[in-house]
């Protein structure tokens, strides 16, 4: 670990208390789509920042941004019972930048199923996993902490662009030519 | 970053050993609750801990709160297939005490699908999400490590009480007056 | 925590940075199963690695294990879309060994279902939750980092072996004699 011994302490603790961070980035992510919190989208997004999501959907700037959980589709949606759910991500940080993968269930209430009963944990008609998806989060380092630059989001349906944002996941690994 | 230079290297530490301590600490619920380990609800609960679900359902005391996975229902659905699953937990921090807002899904097999064959994965009638919730977990430091005081569940289903969990989570972002 | 003063300052940094490491090795899996990526399995696994999964399935070698997601089989599960989802895992650390204990949700696009619509989030078929399993990965520290020496994975279906996997990982809880 030559490279590691090279780094001085401050540099190392630098490294943890961003992945720590960035963790908590990602984490408040469903909780401000659930709840149509549109302060956070403002505060996570770089003012000239994008969302990028598929079938040329998105918006460009933290205030359109924001602005997507207060629309009334979204509203109702919410009241309908709604649900971001993230799995663990996977972090890569290159000095003030860093680039984030993680996976993300949209989970709704079913419609119509019948309620099933589980042994001490009641009967529900349960939810359905409407979407999952492949998100790409790029980030910069600000005075403020870390912001996003660009959230790319594909459906993982069989398509090629959520394989793109895995692919892209793994460089590192890549083997060298 | 004026906060993080006037703080002492063992700050600094201490908080990150927190926040990897208290990752464990949601991760292991999971295993408990699929196994009916009684004995990791009573270490994880303070004394006079409470757990508090949906329904005015829950418990008092790390006694009655472990002798929930070792009822005869819960014993049942564990048999039947039982799956806690965990999101990325968002945790917050303020000296000996916290608070972790993190999403939960409760899976089950399908009882009555037909099983699906899903290429080189076989066939499976699948599973069913039978709930998804929001929990609060309030969490005090203690000589042995950190404790559950109280934890809130609440089905994300549409209804308030959910949200008010995921609003709570998001105060840090919340533009000051 | 006497234990802890008497550790030194690189003793913590290091197990800090350990952690950190594993919580990437366990997110680099889903997106490598899902776009075929057999070098990062070559990568991941020790050249006597083992992948032990149910029914005997499985294979013996870093070599073996990579051809698994590269099997006209999983191709195709990759085309008609296949999402493996990792919950949060629970990490154990004990010098150069570590036990990771981690839900797998493995989803893939609902082949029969009507498209339903959420409000502002589209129409889709949806995905079904084909399996749900507890892994146990058996990590050691080599010079090119973290490696698999053996993944065990079982699916939650009310059988017992993966109960063993989870009660593994609660060892640190239970009571001592």
């Amino acid at each position: 670990m030559t490279t590691a011994t090279k780094r001085t302490l401050e540099d190392r603790l630098r490294d943890i208390e961003d992945r720590l961070e960035i963790y908590n980035l990602i984490a408040s992510h469903p909780p401000s789509a659930d709840t149509g919190a549109d302060y956070v989208a403002r505060a996570m997004y770089l003012e000239d920042g994008e969302m990028d999501l598929a079938g040329g959907k998105g918006a460009k700037g933290n205030e359109a941004i924001a602005a997507i959980v207060k629309k009334p589709g979204h509203t109702k949606a919410i009241e309908q019972g709604l649900a971001h759910f993230a799995g663990l991500p996977y972090i890569a940080i290159d000095g003030d930048t860093a680039v984030v993968t993680s996976y993300l269930q949209i989970l709704a209430p079913h419609p119509t199923a019948d309620p099933i009963e589980v042994p001490d944990h009641g009967a529900s008609p349960g939810f359905r996993v409407h979407r999952v998806g492949a998100n790409r989060w790029e980030l910069v380092r600000t005075p403020q902490g870390w912001k996003i630059k660009r959230r790319t989001l594909r459906p993982l349906d069989g398509s090629e662009p959520a394989r793109q944002i895995l692919r892209r996941a793994l460089e590192a690994y890549e083997p060298k030519p």
